[in-house]
């Protein structure tokens, strides 16, 4: 986490303990303190803040936005792509087994969706299309303002899973003209736990949990107010520093890809252009991804082969398969992640102990 | 929040910011953290830390338990009381809206659930009954293995929504014979935006949210560490100071109570015998109780009419229409809650203040 974003939740976990339902004055300070946060994420986003559910993650935004759309609509039929995240796809699935059609779309090597592919599966039975913005294992962005148009074009819901993409990219969610969007704290420096889903004032929705009725009736529970408040503030943070933190981990990643690129055997996954600045993700002929986050790990580098979600699965990651991997080359993978804290001594200190592990 | 329980997190706050699903080191570190949080929630129900699913607060513990088994029962009927919390009742409305029936359970004019009136409601048609340990509003605390072993002589499962009452009850899921149990957080001194829900070895349940598989696959979303570490502490806490706290907390309860009803106009809502060791429930003929929250808001109290969550609403609360009470008596109503961390002088303050605001 930032330590702006401690420091702006400690008072909520220590004396302001109020439940910001209540008519007192603690529950006042916590009503407050909602409000501010619910600004800082919509200022963010270029939205209301009317517009802006909190919730527990980004798993949770996705099923919500999925969910709560379908689930209120007539039409039956859910456009998705074939690299999204398991929040989406399983969602999905889920969706299958409720007796909905769930049309998948195939990427490119890179991982990206085509525009006129979207075009030619769309048609009134299509309630949302869903496609993320960017990545998370290969940080693949989608040209998301251009996929809005087409499914815009056909008068069907566009929503974007951005818990990867958001403030890592330019997303304003007027300009981009998106219906609905995902994004979670611990992506950007944030509280684990918290996340929040922006839906475009008239978007048909319903809650997938039912209680108090907090959140607008979308999101019923006592709300997390230091979670609220921690994801506020680091989108606050997160949109003044954007611009520089873009350049420093954009900087960092590509000193990493020239200098891992350089030793045998390695391939680059995912794209040169249109590439998340804080992903870098490879494959080694010959080598097993797992290998190397473990040696990695002994030398003080926390790494991932595809995603952490899927890193105790022995499966191939669905994504690497969807840009075309054999499964030889899905197990050799390794994703290096920045961050705004990460230096170039760091990077550095990668790139001397990572052609030793390779080797051996 | 206890602080121990905020030393606790800060350390997942800080430094180790690991996701427990990563193999590297800072995601054991993380991965080590939640199977101490399991085993100390566990310990405190009596259960197997693999029967812990962690959520993110109550409503979603009762959502899961209720929707996760009905849609992979083949029943059709839940059974239920009048005065659960919105977290039980409104599932229960939404479940009515998938097509399942619901069985109402009226509740004498103290909140208790008649043994004899579930025997004669359940049938092979009904897949479970929840009965809240302790309502939120009055402080009744149901005889919940009674209402287990009834429930269990016709092969129903028992849900127990103990997010009031945990820590400040007997409860032992295995003694009980419980099959499904809700908890909170920060009803316990513990984190907002973090529950537990115990699900028997055994029984038949699926998740409501879907994703990357996390907590078995119940409930998928990156685990909210620092706020399970939280928690953990809370029930660990909680246990050894349960007894103790308690017996506090009584003696509070019970000089608020006589204090409160040498009022003139002053009548106690709820039990006398098998009350909530930290509620205090009271209505005063004549006065409105929003007037009272506001005018003790003044002067430093913070206190509630029915429940925080409808703190805000014009409605009379459910509860108290269900035990009887007329509109101008719900109205009238005002809820005084304890903790461990309340004082004498603090009562003492509130019995000297009180009666001039009724008068006035």
């Amino acid at each position: 986490m930032a330590p702006e974003v401690l420091d702006a939740m400690m008072p909520f976990m220590t004396s302001e303990y109020g439940n910001p339902s209540s008519i007192h004055y603690l529950g006042n300070t916590a009503a407050a303190a909602l409000r501010n946060s619910r600004k800082q994420v919509a200022d963010s986003l270029g939205c209301l803040p009317s517009e802006i559910t909190f919730t527990s993650g980004g798993t949770e935004s996705d099923n919500i936005a999925l969910m709560g759309t379908m689930l209120s609509s007539g039409k039956k039929r859910i456009v998705t792509s074939a690299i999204e995240h398991p929040a989406v796809l399983e969602t999905c699935a889920a969706l299958r087994r409720y007796g909905f059609d769930v049309t998948l779309l195939g990427v490119d090597r890179n991982g990206f969706v085509d525009p006129a592919e979207l075009d030619s599966v769309l048609g009134d039975d299509v309630c949302l299309v869903s496609v993320m913005a960017a990545n998370n294992v290969i940080g693949t962005m989608q040209n998301i303002s251009e996929l809005a148009k087409v499914t815009h074009d056909h008068g069907v819901l566009f929503h974007t899973d951005a818990v990867q993409g958001y403030t890592k990219m330019d997303i304003n969610v007027k300009r981009d003209r998106i219906d609905l969007l995902s994004l979670s704290g611990h992506k950007i420096h944030g509280p684990k736990g918290i996340g929040a889903v922006f839906v475009r004032t008239g978007v048909s929705i319903g809650p997938i949990m039912f209680g108090g009725g907090q959140e607008s009736g979308l999101r019923s529970s006592t709300e997390n107010v230091p979670g609220i408040v921690g994801l506020g503030k680091a989108a606050e943070v997160a949109m003044c520093t954007m611009k520089t933190d873009i350049q420093h981990m954009t900087k960092l990643r590509d000193e990493i890809i020239e200098d891992t690129l350089s030793l045998p055997g390695a391939h680059l996954n995912g794209p040169v252009e249109n590439r998340l600045c804080n992903n870098a993700h490879f494959r080694f002929d010959g080598v097993k991804g797992t290998d190397l986050i473990l040696a990695l790990s002994r030398k003080g580098i926390a790494a991932s082969t595809a995603s952490a979600c899927s890193a105790g699965s022995v499966e191939p990651s669905h994504v690497l398969t969807a840009i075309g991997l054999s499964l030889e080359e899905s197990i050799s993978a390794l994703r290096i992640s920045l961050s705004r804290y990460n230096t170039e001594e760091e990077v550095s200190y990668l790139d001397a102990v990572l052609p030793s592990i390779i080797r051996r």
